[in-house]
């Protein structure tokens, strides 16, 4: 059997003061480490071990990433970076706290800027030091495809050629992969890989650092899904992600 | 101008408990994982920006280097891990404690083990469970290739082909690399670059997590060696170092 392990990144700083991060290249906080590390034992737990890892170019996804194969003792294995496995970019909303965001807005702007499919917040300027032009993470990258904004529709065919042409056939020659990412950046791919609608993904609220498992036949037909990890509590965290945007 | 910078691992808990280590996968002390922070926090305050890095299969060299990336903010960086870059094979010694070997088989036999340039340790037998045959690491890696010990020798003849094919050719299209390895590995790249002969190579006592700095003009030629650090603190370490073998 094939199986590919979705993990979206343990909370971070800017989760936990409520501001938009994006391509912002935060942190992770004390409580995103003990997630990311509680992931790690869990897998452990039942079993999983990996042939190779795929991450972001942001250090909230690739340090939990290092966590979970550490807890794992499978520091070894070989991980692949890639700006495509980035969050959504959220323009110049970037450094704003949601709350006050929604304050001044009101929620319901807010809530299409961070929920609606094909709407995105408004540009970065090509002169904001926040453009990642002038990041050198992304001198390889061809600068007419680095954006200064992204609705959710923009990420979702920003992430699908690497899925398409890198993460997915790599299962041909390997049987378990984990790809630790980012809220927006894995809907794109779940989309994909459960022929989700554009309505209903942007109400998929996946929770931080809890293990979301594709098994997949030997003619890589996708045979089930399943979160790891306590039904009750992962419905919490699900609905608690859901409510970030609101204001208090 | 072209650089590369060596760094041996942090401390590791088989450093602090005096054993051979070998390939055993020993993870960092807590002090171990200071210095690395501290490696970390110094190559930042001196301007080193990495292009890529480098590390063994072993969790103490790439934890370190995960620590160094992370305080440079270059967790994003592409990292490659190869069993070329781990430590020396240890043989039947791993395990052990240095100083209960020192007292059982003399001083001097375990000073011909650790530094001797090509007598191994006695060599683990097929059916032994630390046999890296049955550690699925290696598991692409030519069983022939596989060591059961190593000498000095052998640890240098297997590093040098990584070396020679991949990480030094890199630096003709990218500018510096960090190597994060271990005592011995580093010293078959050091030998090697520096052209230092057999018997003084088994003197060269690297110190922990002090980064070795190779500056190399555009035709890729070797100009300029140092530490980075404080020489009279850096002096202290490496007699450490140089100490270890003896018993108590």
């Amino acid at each position: 059997m094939k199986r590919i392990v979705l993990l979206r990144h343990g909370e971070s700083l800017w989760n936990q003061e409520n501001k938009f991060t994006g391509w912002t290249d935060v942190d992770l906080s004390p409580k995103g480490i003990q997630e990311a590390i509680k992931a790690g034992d869990l897998l452990k737990e039942k079993g999983f071990v990996f042939d190779k890892a795929y991450t972001s170019y942001l250090k909230r996804a690739i340090k939990t990433q290092n966590y979970v194969l550490d807890r794992l003792d499978q520091d070894w294995i070989p991980v692949e970076k890639n700006w495509r496995l980035n969050e959504k970019h959220y323009g110049a909303l970037q450094g704003l706290n949601k709350s006050t965001t929604a304050a001044r807005y009101g929620d319901e702007q807010v809530l299409i800027w961070r929920r609606s499919y094909d709407i995105p917040a408004p540009a970065l300027s090509p002169e904001d030091p926040r453009n990642p032009r002038f990041d050198p993470r992304y001198k390889d990258v061809p600068p007419a495809l680095l954006p200064e904004t992204e609705s959710l529709k923009d990420t979702v065919e920003r992430i699908l050629p690497y899925w398409k042409e890198e993460i997915f056939p790599s299962l041909t020659h390997i049987d378990q992969i984990l790809v630790t990412a980012h809220g927006n950046s894995l809907r794109g791919i779940i989309k994909y890989l459960k022929n989700i609608s554009d309505e209903d993904i942007v109400g998929l609220n996946l929770p931080t650092a809890v293990p979301y498992v594709f098994d997949f036949d030997n003619d890589l037909r996708l045979i089930n899904d399943y979160f790891l990890g306590d039904p009750e509590e992962i419905k919490k965290l699900m609905e608690a992600v859901a409510k970030q945007g609101q204001k208090k």
